[in-house]
């Protein structure tokens, strides 16, 4: 956390160059403590990933940093950091590749407990490997696939207990247990389908815990996870720990899913007006695709493809049917067609917000966030850790 | 520049935890020199536009620095940092916000000469009230629009005269000619097109300075430029000078134009493969939307919508029809449905590089480029000015 400009106590939006990136504390906060309100009442443990806010300060909020303080991150940058910042149990909830061993045997070194994720035996042997050759050792969760979107294996795949076995008595591998990532609640239509993709995604981890359980394997760790299906779970039996990343901030994604209301979204990029093109009937604004980023997120609720929900300045409310329709890398377009607005509405030299598509994407071409508190003066800023 | 690290000559692709933005040193001095020959032949000055490399180890390479010498930025940390570098003569082409001129006007206090562009009276009158108010002057070019598809007066609008009589006769800026952006032809389906956008271009911005002219205005810049245009155009009648940026990388973008051939192409993603996804078909590597970026590109040669060219780590030559179809935020997904290959041709823990859709926006998550040499070989990296 760091105070504005030396001399000065806070600054209006106003006083900033755009693009800039906005972090609505009191929508953060609020986020953060419905999450943690739901999961405390289904007594499961949260695990945060913080790939989305990549921040010390936002993960303060989430959880007290310490040795037993357990994370999500996806990037030895964010291990390291993190670490750095006192959270020493750090799931690196991405296949690993044996080169990036020798920078976590280092945080080892110092401490912490990397946990890391396998769903391929030849992985395993190839880290296996790697963590032998640097004489340690590392805990590991089976990734298991509840939807076919990504990655893991099938809760009956018949591979899966093979690969327990091999991790159990492999000198640099420990078996932990089972994780598994729910991107398909990103599909949902509505609620309704999110509570059955929860339901997918229980039933799976706990078949894939059960399996290596009957086959005398240890399996402690049983962790699930998406902003979806962690707002709408019901069913947490068997399942020890929850993570979810993109809640803290939600984002026109969420939105879009009804996880969240545009109210509920505490980033937004800051942009000014830059000119009113007459014959193309569109406003132009000094944030694109770097500033915005390219993620096509879902349709709004017209259908329409967008990059993201255009809002006033001052509260952050949403303009209603106004959207960001085209880019440029530092240019924003935002189309008038069809729309009850005059130029004049959205003066040359003024500001606007713009609600991201998918938080984690555009945050990430930010090295800060400049927090507005709610009288919305800037006092403050938060760090990113970006990179790799 | 910076050597690798202390104590070392050189590393090698395997040296890398990946993702890294690799930049092939020979492949990008072909591409400026192409160029550069096409341009000298046509007797028309080049103007590069940084945005695309942010660096100044690559600007150097177009382009010596020195108090004439002429480039385009897109942010304001782009001309500060090239001005640092010694390029003094900087058009700053996106239509600019009064409160940038702050930072700006600490530039021309040293030495720089600061070029804006504007379209609209009403942004000429809040930016002409701005220098004033800080007690300098900028010489503007006005933005012509040649294809309807971002920002800029047509070439014919009632509203350029006055536009340019109001520059002229203002306190704080002074009326420095023309320049317009041929975005669309990135929307040209082969060369003959490519052509006839170039044509258009010329005829738009000719005819706008004609008409400034022949109002007794001064006109003396008349600026033109995208890599297709500046690659095929022929007419530089009247034209001053011609800006370009991507060409410098060229992406597949540009191949898919026929602008370039994939063995053009200048920086790829190094990647490694994490693992075999066997009931998708399909390989996980471990670049996904932050070190690709979501931009969509154009669709490759079969019609299909990928998000890079996956190609092989060591000689960056592309895998037939092999694609990076999905991303999520780390992960990326090359399907293997309906190809002719085989898991085995891609083990886990081999790498691969991937061209990217977008050169300017992918290089954008990076700070630094790693410059591969003929050889293959790590010798030096380049830094980026990410950011605004």
């Amino acid at each position: 956390m760091l105070t504005i400009l030396p001399g000065m106590d806070f600054m209006e939006l106003r006083d900033l160059d755009t693009p800039q990136l906005i972090l609505d504390e009191e929508r953060m906060l609020n986020n953060i403590n419905k999450l943690k309100g739901i999961l405390e009442k289904k007594s499961v443990t949260l695990r945060p990933h913080l790939k989305t806010c990549k921040s010390l300060d936002v993960a303060r909020e989430i959880k007290a940093p310490g040795p037993d303080a357990s994370i999500t991150v996806s990037t030895l940058k964010e291990a390291e950091y993190f670490f750095q910042g006192g959270y020493s149990d750090i799931l690196y909830a991405v296949s690993i590749t044996p080169h990036k061993l020798t920078r976590l045997k280092k945080l080892q070194d110092q401490g912490a407990t990397i946990t890391l994720i396998l769903d391929h035996l030849a992985a395993a042997k190839l880290i296996n490997e790697a963590a032998t050759g640097l004489g340690t050792r590392f805990p590991v969760l089976i990734e298991i696939d509840c939807d076919g979107k990504r990655a893991g294996l099938n809760a009956d795949d018949p591979a899966l207990v093979p690969l327990g076995q091999y991790i159990d008595s492999s000198e640099g591998l420990e078996l932990a247990g089972v994780m598994t990532h729910s991107g398909g609640s990103y599909a949902s239509r509505d609620i309704p389908e999110i509570h059955e993709t929860a339901v997918k995604e229980q039933k799976a981890i706990t078949t894939a815990a059960a399996r290596l359980k009957e086959a005398g394997l240890p399996c402690p760790i049983v962790s699930v996870g998406s902003t979806p299906t962690a707002t709408y779970g019901d069913m947490y039996d068997g399942v020890t720990e929850v993570r979810a990343g993109v809640y803290v901030f939600q984002d026109m994604v969420m939105e879009a899913l009804d996880v969240c209301d545009t109210s509920d979204i505490a980033i937004s990029v800051l942009a000014t007006v830059i000119s009113h093109n007459e014959q193309g009937n569109r406003v132009l604004i000094d944030a694109g695709s770097i500033a915005l980023s390219a993620d096509p997120g879902k349709p709004n609720h017209l259908g329409q493809k967008h990059f993201g929900q255009v809002c006033r300045a001052d509260t952050c409310a949403p303009i209603q049917n106004l959207f960001v329709t085209s880019m440029n890398q530092e240019h924003g377009l935002i189309s008038l067609k069809g729309l009850d607005y005059k130029f004049e509405d959205f003066p040359i030299g003024s500001q606007l917000r713009i609600l991201p598509n998918h938080a984690c994407i555009t945050a990430a071409a930010y090295d800060q966030y400049q927090v507005i508190d709610k009288k919305g003066l800037i006092q403050k800023t938060y760090d990113r850790c970006n990179g790799w």
